[in-house]
């Protein structure tokens, strides 16, 4: 049976997704933000991170696992050392607001640095540092979360898919996101996988009780990315993000505390501080031309982290955000209850 | 033929690599740091860093490339950035001075940025975020360098092996020290397969001209650990500090300018300014003992990052360094020319 997809344009799927949760409690400004980092990851591709999670954020508000009204506080512990209380925030809100202020830091002091602590799912961590890319700054995010990867050697989750991501302006170019986890693959790629029917690459996930399996229906635990390498930057993301915040999640979970919640780690770098900004995007625009001018090893072309989901966020500005049928019903179910009236869809093939 | 080893007291090596580097023109406080680098290196067991560079170094300052007098230079950009000049050092000076500069910022700002531009081999780079972890900071430093692997569907060398380094103090267990290259392999591992006549793992590397091998004798250019996630980190590593020292090196190589170079960046965290260090240096410690108390999924204990490198200090502080014949024949030839007093090696099996 082919999946019927429909497509919404990216500015409606914004304000019904805004509506929908300043309907559920968000302050106007807040489910503004929350909605906009949605269809920002919807946009470039992420549809992992898109408006699938509304759903999942209005029961996270329901049960109280996240804060629909969170009074997230800044202290400034240093000239250049922020730390964020996030009060149980989602993501998006906690670490949107948390970017913005640590680039403000980083205006005066060249460099600052804001630990953010108790956040519940950080969404798309790139959009928090293309924010950072946005206003001619280097922006650096680590989260952490509660184990659900294998780490190295070791049977079960042990540590968290925590992802890195670092993003750079550039002026030709569209600016350097890189995005990704510290696990070999996203457990919404092994979601897609059992979708499609197709079997997992080997080595890529295992059982809940540890065997090696290529199928997705099975697979319950990503296995690291390089092995010793991916489980150790994990586990170093959690040591910087949760110790800072004096909110230890690893080891709390192999105690017994499974209780969702993250930390993040969020640095920004005033260019300007360095060298012309003008000069610098000049730097990245060469290196970008550079790598993608290298000879291609095979049929595809060579493409910097933050290329393919620029492309794709082009594209689906022109037509429209596409979106499974069953995320589509939750959406206009959710609208439903809280009467907010939604778009027309544009039926796509 | 078994290889016949020597081993040699690390303060007695400690001592004869800074004579020698002293008669090869170095300051004697220089010299020291740099031979403390190397047998640092030579203790954890990351031999292809420590000692066996010597002759290359001293190579390097007789063609010109490194500099055995430099001028470093710190310009205190911002309140929390600076920029360290290194004037062609020797990775192991440079960097070592600007931990210490970037640490003494960090103490007033609570975190500091260092870009150190121009380098000239970066050496053991979990040594420099050693140095903050023992002063109860979290050290975190990254390297750019000249194109030696290869980049995710390009054909040739694209990138270089860039290392990202995390250090994190804790009391119980030794210091967390994350020390990896963004390669699937490092060149050095790659030799000592070829000395071992054993094959490479598959997908490790291949050859000059870009086809898969599994003979070391063949293998010249390592993938990129976790394919486009390793050469995407190695990237941004190159634009974070290159782009940041205004001096890159993966546009210019590709561009003809293939000189030997490297820039790196050094953060440092003074973990007071977020909590008593006691309390961080326990949950460092809680979440080491979580990970190391997981099920092992096979026969080999679960380890984290730094924990072999201080066993094997810890066995080798003991029993003395060992050193390939070659290496130690190198190193007593460097020390006749200089007319520097060689040690008595203990014989080894």
């Amino acid at each position: 049976m082919p999946v019927q997809r429909i497509r919404v344009p990216a500015d409606e799927l914004r304000a019904l997704s805004s509506s929908i949760l300043t309907a559920a409690g968000l302050a106007e400004d807040e489910a503004a933000i929350v909605a906009d980092a949605f269809v920002w990851a919807n946009l470039r591709g992420i549809d992992s991170h898109g408006v699938s999670r509304l759903p999942r954020y209005l029961e996270l508000f329901e049960r109280g696992e996240a804060n629909a009204h969170p009074h997230i506080q800044t202290t400034r512990l240093r000239d250049a050392a922020i730390l964020v209380e996030a009060d149980r925030a989602p993501g998006p809100l906690a670490l949107s607001y948390a970017m913005r202020e640590v680039i403000e830091v980083a205006r005066g002091t060249g460099v600052a640095w804001a630990t953010v602590k108790g956040t519940v799912h950080t969404g798309a961590i790139g959009y928090y540092t293309s924010i950072a890319a946005a206003e001619g700054f280097a922006g650096i995010g680590i989260v952490a979360g509660v184990p659900n990867m294998a780490y190295e050697g070791a049977r079960g989750a042990g540590v968290a898919t925590s992802p890195l991501a670092i993003a750079l302006p550039a002026d030709k170019h569209p600016d350097f996101v890189l995005d990704m986890a510290t696990a070999k693959i996203a457990l919404g790629k092994i979601a897609q996988y059992k979708a499609r029917g197709e079997q997992l690459p080997l080595d890529a996930a295992v059982t809940a009780d540890g065997r090696p399996t290529t199928d997705p229906a099975e697979a319950k635990i990503p296995l690291p990315m390089g092995g010793a390498k991916g489980s150790g930057m994990s586990l170093a993301f959690e040591l910087l993000s949760s110790g800072l915040a004096a909110n230890p999640i690893v080891s709390e979970f192999h105690a017994g505390q499974k209780r969702h919640r993250q930390n993040a780690t969020l640095i920004a770098v005033d260019v300007s501080a360095f060298l012309p900004v003008d000069e610098f995007k000049a730097i990245v625009d060469a290196t970008i031309d550079a790598v993608t001018g290298l000879e291609p090893a095979g049929d595809a072309p060579v493409l910097v982290p933050g290329a393919r989901g620029a492309a794709t966020a082009e594209e689906r500005a022109e037509t429209g955000v596409p979106l499974p049928p069953k995320i589509w019903s939750e959406l206009t179910e959710a609208a439903a209850k809280f009467g907010v009236e939604v778009p027309e869809p544009i039926a796509a093939g």
